[in-house]
């Protein structure tokens, strides 16, 4: 059994979002899966997905500023930097976290560890709404 | 066909492991497999999976003394420090290195290059035991 | 439907090269699958593949500027050097990176977002040919 769809999320503030709960609500259909595969698939260049703690907030602000510090905004370094100093930076983030995430289906549920949540990481300062596709392979 | 488990390995010194020996022990079944893909994935946000040279340990040591560089374990960076130094750098690590790896399967075994093997990539100084799971889906 | 091949990518230099044309002459059968995924994996540790931009050749430089200054050839730091100051390095940038990209199929295309296309990444001065293992499951 193959299910997909695509969404759309609503425009983030620049930083790393928890959409565990979001993702859920569009796969209603996981609950007949008892085993498989979902994959989920960010269709962008300056946002990504990762999988990281899902309890306190200061991870999340804590990644948004180790990774602002690792790719730093100095246009003398890039080339790439019509749309702003946050483009180019964008880019190499989401290629160093990745754009898609895929987890384990278990008895009608997503088989994550107790700490993990899907995180939406938005790399550019004005990002806009993200589309997303969610694929689900399973039995 | 889709099987599916769920493993635990041994709790590892922090640093890098190849542990493609270990995984192939737990998935006898992948010599009934033509064609596949085996979907390995590590429950926990403080350790990670990754592929790399399977032959020379001081690869393993090299990217443990890369990686420790690359998130340095310096309080003052970060607010989420409540379980000693090693807790935000392992979050970061992980998002970078990734919580699972995804192999084809030809002819009943892991279609792996020569020198390509599975890492189980411990970032705390003291990790605990480590939850797996394995999901084939082949033919 | 599970379709799987291997092919053989022509040696390139050092560098980010945009290779979603080449990937997809590679698969015909693409235009027979409705919904599913692609998943396409090089069997090396000195080379990866990720998603970026494929529009403006500056990003893919920009790319091996950064990851060649945020992994430096120094080989003081690294004691896995036989091959050159270039092997190492190879190695980490292959585990940020990774060794594979999951892409959605719907409709008989690749369901790529407007700016995406597939990056293979050599990390090596003198790279050689790089084998590919593409595997579509669809139906």
């Amino acid at each position: 059994m193959i299910s997909q769809q695509e969404i759309t999320l609503k425009p983030r503030r620049r930083g790393f979002h928890l959409i565990t709960d979001e993702i859920l609500n569009y796969i209603p259909e996981l609950k007949n899966v008892t085993a498989g595969l979902v994959h989920i698939f960010i269709k962008h260049t300056s946002a990504s997905l990762t999988l990281n703690e899902n309890a306190d907030p200061a991870v999340r602000s804590d990644m948004e500023k180790y990774f602002s510090r690792l790719v730093p905004e100095d246009a003398s370094l890039f080339e790439h930097t019509l749309e702003g100093t946050d483009d180019m930076t964008s880019h190499i983030k989401t290629s160093i976290l990745g754009t898609s995430v895929i987890i384990p289906i278990k008895n009608g549920k997503l088989n994550l560890g107790t700490w993990q949540g899907i995180y939406l990481c938005e790399h550019r300062n004005h990002g806009g709404p993200r589309n997303i596709v969610i694929t689900i392979i399973g039995e």
